[in-house]
């Protein structure tokens, strides 16, 4: 070993001792005869002490180093006289009476610091040195930390991990698969798993009881912040359960992780909204409900004011902002401006001003007399000082803008602090989603999704209104996770897949050895997945989960470190029976 | 839940109380007015009765009950009249009151029972009723059980569990990559890992000290007992080590797994034995150190017999199997035969059967006088009633004849007891290894292995006397672990990359990012990797790695229950701009 000590550990306690430490030259600073080097390992950061009286080449050889050299060091802990309440090491320095250079170091490209002086770019090209900063560091830290504590808790409750395969069968539903061509089997591939999703249900049917993996899942599809080409699920199933035991299982796996990562308690059950009541109220199906803000459907109270925007529209709805009666007039354009982006695309925005004295100051004031505003306000729940935001249109369209002012009003107001957390379940999820361009009916999460059985009488007569026992886990307004109960019973799934479009042959050759296996004596079972990924970047209070990945790809998929993907040699495709083939961009 | 208790926990104390359970229909059968019902789950299995005189209705129903159906009933806990004594939950049985079909089942291709009568072929085909088998599923359990354990010994030790990517860049160097095509990147490729070995050594550059990964590796090779193309590690690495740090973290590694999952307690470190010794008396570098019988050099005894066989041999060596001088001339024909076989390739065997009255009997008997024949039996520490089998030839090839002979012994004179354990260290591998047919020098280990410092100054004038700081973990013939402290001087890497053959700029080609990175403070460090498929096999006393993986692939690559891999769409192709390009077989 090359120490005796780590950098983060020695105290008073230890005045007196010789120690040998190793680590990394965090800065070096000459003050009068003296030198001085903050030596950094993942433990923290040590003072060093060089003193040119007591040993003038050792301190010459000091003064020699550059950041981030590697060196190995041997002295005595002494108190230091200047103390440094900000480091843990703080009370203590190392007088060195032994230096060794381990290796040196080039100037490397940007600051080793929380806060550097490193672009994304440059980061991400040197991603070996970004991950020396602490702030990175305690990002993997943490996500080991979770991934352990998932562990320990599914354990407990006698949940087996087992490992999927990585190298199965491409199947055309959904995203986009990654391929592997087979060199034993010429013209055949391998897909990468988007989910072990029927690997799972197999174990179920051999009678595995509870199962769990992390594991690694593919998806090539276009890639933006919160989405890489790989990403890590905590997935999970059980056997002889109803929604109910599924929802208890994994909210007390957030619990433990909330109790054992974050030190937060908590002792109530996690509210549970139905999917109607979140779109309704929140235009969501992952409602933000740290704040309240929910949406008031106005349109009966809208009628005869002769206002075309309101009149023409078939939904109305306004949210009210508490105490932004005082918002200037520019700050009210800013939010017009907010919601005409084209990523939002709304064409404007109604405001009510309730005032001190009662009277209400409304952007539609030509339309509507005091008398029905003051409708709107009450039905608001709005009181003086309180400012009502209101829009208008198609209905489901109106909601998802109206969702984007009320977060990014929440932003505004400070509502979504990243130390405040709000689970919540969605439950009720619709079993199936119209598309209008190929119009027809898709599974919303997956064609093996149990249908509510109070709902399956509707199943051919009013398909859109069966609800489903899927069920999302939202914290903060991420979806952390999402699960079903699944099919266990042949005839309804064949129902599905008829429901679904697919002929006896397609779901066959897509999902024949499922089909097959529950032949065999199917339990009852359901699961679902988390998001680790997203669990880490929601706990650390990050932005993109590219900050808890050691090493992410870029929205081109490329590991711009290593420089991958490459071009391969003309050998390895003429063994693998394929060869490039650049087709003409679309 | 559809049950409230499963059917491995039910005993004399919970008699009277009503439970309800859930399962699988292991057997059913009528005796007199009775029908009893195995009922089986995960945990174990419960008796159902079921009294024709008491409810004909429900009996009826218990009599319609096929193997593997899965059921759920209700009933009264009572004690057995006739008691299962092999049975866990054999003292008791459920009176039952309602019983509900979940699903049938058609009748399984094969029965799940431990003694099945399905072959190989079949089970693989139906694999999720073959992992109903008991000992398949408690293989499974045993390897969650075990990587369960080294992620709490790791944890405990602050090694942080990181995740490393599975889309990297193909190195053409060591064994045949996987590739997937990129489709946002025509014309290019990721590979997937053979390991994280680059990854976790950047992991030791960014200051991670301790890291860990149970991760998936690739190898697209020809297929065999022992190995598959994805296969699973654990895989560490240390910061600030030497070689005998390394050994002790992962010996203290394997006594914990020892002690947690098999109940062994090794009080004594592992012993430690030199590559050379391990070739000197096991022609293995993975000795089988359960039982002895080492190799015995007798060369210098033979000379002067004017036995062609010896004389023109370089090598002569034997091996004494105590009291086997009883074996029949038949026996030892069929040890002859063993080694004559194509896979072993020896000329034949000579062999000394060491009589009780203190004479020899020897096929060489024509060629030695007693005198000689005895010096060898001394040199062999033989006594009366043992058996001494000699080879002679090239001195490696002989040493691996030998080798097989002396497992075949041990397997024949049951020496191998699968619940005996034998760890051993073998160190001091040499750093390269000589191929004749290219007539250069490979890295044994892999081009970033450590030099032992002692023998440095023989890089140039003596490389393949050159010993490594590498080290393999051996149990019971079985290399189930091995590793190296690293490189992390960018001289000694360089001068290390010319005496392998590669040119600068191949150098820079393939290992370029993690060149690079060593410029920039690369600390000492060094590791290793277990075999996971392999610890549990080991554990499980089986023979091969397939039973301890839940969905294996068989010798061609392919997972026969789900048939991949599979042909896949000319659409899906085009995207990925690569088309299939048949090479005509070689």
């Amino acid at each position: 070993m090359y120490r005796s000590n780590t950098c983060g550990e020695l105290r008073l306690t230890n005045v007196g001792q010789t120690v040998t430490l190793a680590g990394w030259v965090q800065k070096a600073r000459k003050m009068g005869g003296m030198t001085f080097v903050d030596l950094r390992d993942r433990y923290g950061v040590t003072q060093l002490a060089f003193n040119e009286a007591v040993d003038a080449d050792l301190c010459a050889k000091a003064n020699k180093l550059g950041r981030e050299w590697v060196i190995q060091i041997t002295g005595t802990v002494a108190e230091r006289s200047s103390k440094n309440a900000n480091l843990p090491t703080g009370e203590i320095e190392i007088i060195v009476s032994n230096l060794e250079v381990l290796s040196a170091s080039d100037v490397p490209p940007f600051t080793i610091e929380d806060n550097t002086d490193g672009g994304d770019d440059i980061r991400m090209q040197y991603r070996y040195l970004d991950l020396r900063r602490p702030m990175v560091r305690k990002n993997l830290e943490l996500r080991h930390k979770i991934a352990f504590e998932v562990r320990r808790y599914m354990d407990e409750r006698n949940f087996l991990e087992v490992e999927t395969p990585v190298l199965i069968n491409s199947t055309p539903e959904g995203a986009r698969d990654f391929i592997v061509p087979s060199r034993m089997n010429p013209g055949q591939f391998y897909a990468l798993p988007q989910s072990p999703q029927l690997f799972k249900q197999l174990l179920m049917v051999s009678g595995f009881d509870r199962y769990f993996q992390i594991v690694k899942c593919f998806r090539d599809e276009d890639l933006r912040a919160d989405r890489q080409p790989e990403f890590t699920q905590i997935d999970c199933e059980m056997t002889f359960v109803e929604q109910n035991d599924v929802i208890e299982m994994f909210e007390g796996l957030a619990k433990h992780l909330f109790k054992y990562v974050k030190n937060i308690e908590f002792a109530e059950a996690f509210p549970r909204m139905t999917w109607a009541d979140a779109m309704k109220y929140y235009g969501s199906d992952k409602p933000d409900i740290r704040f309240g803000m929910k949406f008031v459907e106005l349109k009966d109270l809208t009628e005869g004011g002769n206002f075309v925007v309101f009149d023409s529209a078939p939904y109305v709805a306004g949210i009210c902002a508490e105490g932004c009666a005082s918002f200037t007039r520019k700050q009210i354009d800013q939010l017009t401006d907010f919601v005409k982006r084209p990523q939002i695309g709304a064409k404007g925005l109604v405001w009510v001003r309730c005032e001190a004295d009662g009277s209400y100051k409304s952007s539609a004031d030509k339309f509507y007399s005091q008398e029905q505003v003051k409708s709107w306000a009450e039905r608001c729940n709005a009181k003086a000082g309180d400012l009502i935001l209101i829009m208008a249109g198609e209905m489901h369209k109106t909601q998802k803008q109206l969702c984007e002012l009320r977060l990014e009003l929440g932003n505004q107001l400070g509502l979504r602090n990243k130390d405040v957390f709000a689970p919540l379940w969605v439950i009720d999820f619709p079993l199936f989603e119209w598309d209008d361009e190929t119009q027809r009916y898709y599974a919303m999460h997956h064609p093996f999704t149990m249908p509510n059985p109070d709902d399956v009488p509707m199943l051919d007569s009013n398909p859109g209104e069966v609800r489903a026992w899927a069920y999302d886990m939202v914290i903060n307004g991420v979806e952390v996770g999402g699960g079903s109960i699944r099919i266990h019973n042949s005839d309804l799934q064949n129902k599905m897949f008829s429901l679904l479009g697919f002929s006896e042959e397609s779901a066959m050759s897509q999902f024949g050895w499922l089909i097959n296996a529950f032949k065999f004596g199917a339990p009852p079972h359901g699961g679902l997945a988390f998001g680790l990924d997203r669990l880490v970047s929601l706990f650390a209070g990050l932005d993109s989960i590219r900050d808890c990945i050691a090493f992410p790809k870029n929205n081109s998929g490329r590991d711009v470190m290593i420089d991958a993907p490459s071009t391969i040699a003309e050998e390895q495709l003429n063994e693998l029976n394929i060869k490039i083939d650049l087709q003409e961009k679309k």
